[in-house]
């Protein structure tokens, strides 16, 4: 019997049902339902007569729900009364008993939590494979030489291999936040009931160690309250988004005819509709164009939270759909950038034609000088200045007579041209982390370490 | 025949494939091949045996869709391949044809323009109905008083009807949002191709009657670039929803114990797994709750936008997620609050007696002495004096002996108490837009003109 | 007096002064002050002589502000009280009157619909700069052919008139959203004190008059509780600004060598602290970087105004900065844009050269075939079974003879080889709004008419 | 002397010019420049000499700095180039050789990574401090009651103690996630040059023991690239804004004469301009109002980062006002969240009327009848009906009699009056985290074990 006497509008039950939404949530349902039901009868709640007929009625519900079996039914108003009204279906009156000491509100807080963890876990997991493979093709293009670019100018040849170290670091980084999202989920919400604990001789700590959580939360109304964790990994989907956002950029422009620099297999490629010639790089664009989606669920949940009055409130039920696409998202993305770029092939000598342009050994030559006493800055003005000269006569920086060079500079000698042979501008740069031969072997072998491989 | 000569990778197609989101498009996509393929014919570029032949298959196809027999295939990659595939099966060669001076780029802005148009149209409408319900509500409540708050404290009083016309208004202006979107996509892109325009001599004119556009994009870049049409639907259904979150919010402070003015009706409202006894304003809760995801959509969307070069990027594929759920949020929640508004009740004594709290009566002490001479400056500051005599002994302002009142200001004689009836304070806010009734019955009407009742 | 009998704590006062921000609302608050005090000497509320006095003093007082000899006060909470505040010091008495049936709450937001209706009005007019700017680029440029490119890939070729028409398009839809945004703002809120309406017999139409407005809003309660015009003004500012961000985006990519397209004067470029080379495009870059911060304000005021229960509360204090700091970020890159874009050159050689790559001919070969019979899809095929012996053989499509295009379809003859002249893909794209010149010049006069040029 | 031949335009240097925002950088920027000077002369790269003519021109810079006296010009960009300009003209030549080695590229990003750790140590003080005052007003009202509500509906008593308890969790996660962000910036960018190492033979692990990093970056690309650190900031300061929201949130309602829970002192309220009797908890609200806009700083930051190809873009340029005003905010927000606390009163009564509603009583009834044997969906159900009957005949629930509770069940008799006696509902709650004194006491003892008290 309900308290009401009417019953709910079809409008209303659309509008407040998520069952389609968080039906997903069934093992993490069935497994806290499991170790709920098992602390009952460990404290004499309930009797071990009726926690075997649950736990039976359980194990069959798993197997339903995992072979796409299960009833659903149209009032089934999420997958928690669902799995309940099943369990009470098979089990008889023991079924009635697994919510006691029990409330919606922990319940799916600690559903919550647990896939949150899980899939904090499986995304790290899966940031190590890509890193993996950019590191593998990184060793595969240890000296091949393009173009540092800022501004999207050339600014300073490096290797390939130290370009994609770069994101290396990124995903190294991204693996920090997955781990810290999941030690935010790694506390058992169950047994705060609606919000202020409840009225049985409960024990909590021998139901997180079944689910194995590191702790229980310690405040009952911040246990249904909190989504702190979602918007951790919210964050972390975010920011590896972003970075991946930043890989499918690069992995445009250098498929494009104008770099050059890269070519994707046709198995990660597609064509048009119209125009028969075309060999589009979707899978980069669809890198990119997937980061503000991520972004959007996660100050969509912020949103949600503002200025929500304590303890549970319906508006939480706006929590799993952010969550859910934001993890699906990157997950797939992952597995793109992946396949994308294990797959791929470089043109080492598109790459290195673009590395060899003489202006980018500017810098070096101003280098050169002050190497030979004169202040950077002012050799820095010196050097503009030969550039300056070069552009507007329209040649290149090596094709500057000595004269030319030393009416800039009276420090300027034949020696300046060795500057113009391009190993020369990657091998001077000697600097810990930067793009010297020795010095990128040794960031490959870091980054190793780094991953336990 | 394509021009790889590797298949594409399952991932990869799980990533491209977009059928599972464009599918609900296939009404503008069989309405535009419709009108499409008319053009063509009436230009002579393919024959009227072709078209007929076309025009058989797509009404085949419709009867298909429309009744969920379509037979999709899983190397379907979006609903406009799936559309051409099926037509060609049916009409034969001539289906090759359909797709003649046209391009995916062009086809898919197409779409999504008609989807937009349409939406912008059904949702003003639904807007109108829940500012009717409003009105309704309002007529019926007429002269009910209640507090209006600032800062959430009594501030004066006002009618109920007052208070939900601001809705009314609100909702008025929304409808001019949906309908400034409905004309920012009511140009028809079709006949752009893939960026230049065709090799066909066509006649877009023509389709864009057929399909009943006002007009047709002028350059065809920017046809196939363009999204600005969704980003302006995804601002009228943001601030739609917001509005919405701002009626749910006060719905749930309504119907809390503590205020006591609104009561849901079973069939609007929830009860708890745990709590036998709560009575939940879950649907105030989610309209409150739903905002920021619509927020959330349209900062997306913006996002995807965001640095594209011209003229079409696979980026574009992430708008019409943003777009349709955005659409199917504010649709419910427009009928939800309809149906809550129109079976809840309002609890008159409960309003009235927190209306008859004295203290909201300050202001109209202070235009009192305003009116016999005293600058309002002076007179908020004597008032303000008269409310911290009443606090520090604890007393309401009517309990205040005229003594006490002349010790701040001369200038009060008996007739200041009656100022302390309640209608009174109503009923002298008589300026344009006030509470005082014969304006609420002025705005009533004004607001019933506006909406064409 | 105040009703405290504590002063504030000098942190808390910190956290509510908002002069800082609002004080750039000066001019609205003294022409809202000045018809404000003349509609009550109209309706007999105060004596002409106190309206006098304060009109007096107020035109001291804007010479004060405007000449920055204001004398501002460390307790000036906000401009509304530091005006009042000197006017009472400058007119005496009369001065504490010009508050009589105002509040601060319909204050503020006349002050802020002000403000709204001007900028709005003012970024128009900066929109339309830019777009004859652009117009008259694009006429400089009439017939200067370069690579349209879809995914980044070119795909067909365009002239640069007509791509950048596209933009003039763009801006074209920003002025109309401009436009919707003041129209938005210009209803008079004042007159609603600060909720219920007020004591006095007021005339909000002869204030409305005064002022410029159109009408005043209908309902008090909505008057002060309402931002949706500073919603409007924002969703503009983010348009144009995600707009100018593809602009911004095209021009880093069109400088970078490996597109070579554009080269910005000295005036509108950067250089580089270290490397002396550099010249970079700066102003494109911050174009394309500011759009999210304008987003971000977009979404922030949603966000503020997310579930706040009417009327007016002290969150909306919060909506001025994202107001402000869009309208100034907008406002100096459209300026920037101006700029950059007039004084920048093209490269014509470059662009033709890249809009000379046979491959993007296949589709204009595709057409031909449809032309003699084939259906289009088939042609499709075929096309991209040549393109693929192009690359397999690592050679261009015109380099293929005619036993190969035959040994793809019978109905190729020698007249295909015609098609790789470049004018031909330009000047066979003679659909409505397609890139052939007659076509151009035709957008180019449309561009003009709706601009009123 | 520049390779520009023309001068940049004002309009240009007025967008490009960062020094207003950056200026605040100053302490870290001359940090950094004694730090990488030392190491210069340490490597002999600069003479010994050089490096005191440096610092003891930085000790002056320091000095004009921290005075407010430092001679900035029109023409400084930024503060790094200002800082370098003064220290050449007190230093002369040797100045010009502080920028031997570096690039802006990496200088500004570890101005900014020093900037981050700092802000984020300080941060995660400020929480604790707010936490600690929690932990005082919970103490001094330990067993104070106050009604639990979900759905901001009356669900079960606790005391206030354990209900601001559930804040002091917040912010021990918000330190946690302070401290994440403070050691995602501990790692040295400098030494990276503009993006590929320098050219000199550098220790960088000495720079970083200076300047007490707890590590160098390991790639020199991804150090001039990555802003992550200030992301994960931004992310620190968004949730703690949000946990704020929700705290001011519940002082507005709690300060509202509905709920009449609390009272703020004088000293962190304010009056109105109109109504003299207003106290209002502005400082409640802007609390609530604050969020968004630090969510807002979140979203634009990760936007600018979108797409954005390695190295260095200008964009990256607007990263420090979103992490400035972040923290700015979150900073006052803390500050006053602590002021308005550790003044404000609480109204025992009040809280206790409320929490003795007898409904709130329903869920131990039916646990009443689960420890009798029922099970606990059935209870539920036989006590909804209870409630039914008590709301449909406007009674209490222990004003029904004996008879009409065993209408509903056989299981009852007279003990089941003992319930509605109030302490027990909340000592009933003996659960882990629960409401029950004794599980409230050692809450406490946790958190201040913690929080390290």
């Amino acid at each position: 019997m309900s308290r009401f006497s009417q019953p709910q509008d079809p409008l209303f039950q659309a509008l407040d049902r998520s069952l389609d939404v968080d039906r997903r949530l069934w093992p993490y349902d069935v497994a806290q339902s499991r170790a709920h039901s098992a602390m009952l009868a460990a404290q004499g709640i309930i009797s071990d007569a009726d926690k075997t007929a649950i736990h039976t009625a359980l194990d069959e519900v798993e197997q339903e729900l995992a072979q796409g079996r299960f009833p659903f039914r149209a009032d089934d108003v999420d997958i928690h009364m669902a799995i309940e009204r099943r369990v009470t279906e098979l089990a008889g009156p023991a079924g009635g008993k697994i919510h006691t000491g029990r409330s919606r509100n922990d319940q799916v807080a600690t559903d919550l939590a647990l896939y949150v963890r899980d899939h904090a876990v499986r995304l790290a997991d899966q940031v190590e494979v890509l890193a993996r493979t950019l590191l593998d093709v990184a060793q595969r293009h240890l000296d091949w030489a393009l173009p540092g670019y800022t501004h999207l100018q050339r600014a300073q040849p490096v290797y390939l291999s130290h370009h994609l170290l770069a994101y290396v670091w990124m995903l190294v980084r991204d693996r920090e936040r997955f781990r810290f999202a999941a030690r935010q989920a790694d506390v058992l919400p169950l047994g705060a009931g609606a919000l202020a604990g409840v009225n049985f001789d409960t024990d909590r700590t021998l139901v997180a160690r079944d689910l194995g959580f590191a702790g229980v939360v310690p405040n009952s109304i911040d246990a249904v309250s909190n989504r702190d964790f979602a918007l951790d990994l919210l964050q972390a989907c975010a920011v590896l988004s972003t970075h991946l956002s930043r890989l499918g950029a690069e992995i445009v422009l250098w498929t494009s005819s104008e770099f050059g620099f890269m070519e994707l297999s046709d198995a990660w490629s597609s064509g048009s509709s119209l125009m028969p010639q075309k060999k589009n790089p979707d899978c980069g664009e669809l890198l990119r164009g997937k980061a503000p989606r991520v972004v959007g669920h996660l100050a969509a949940l912020h949103g949600v939270m503002h200025a929500l009055p304590l303890t549970y409130n319906k508006d939480l039920q706006e929590d799993k759909e952010h969550v859910f696409d934001a993890v699906d998202t990157v997950s797939v993305c992952l597995d793109a950038a992946n396949g994308m770029l294990s797959t791929a092939s470089f043109r080492r000598q598109a790459m290195s034609a673009a590395a060899s342009d003489e202006n980018i050994a500017a810098t070096d030559i101003a280098d050169w000088l002050v190497k030979r006493g004169l202040p950077f800055r002012d050799s820095h003005g010196v050097v503009a200045g030969i550039v300056r000269t070069a552009v507007e006569s329209d040649r290149n920086l090596s094709s500057l007579t000595l004269e030319e060079f030393r009416g800039h500079s009276e420090l300027f000698d034949e020696s300046i041209y060795e500057i113009f042979q391009q190993s020369a501008w990657l091998e001077s740069k000697v600097s810990l982390g930067g793009t010297a031969l020795p010095r990128v072997s040794e960031q490959l072998q870091q980054a190793r370490a780094v991953l336990d491989l």
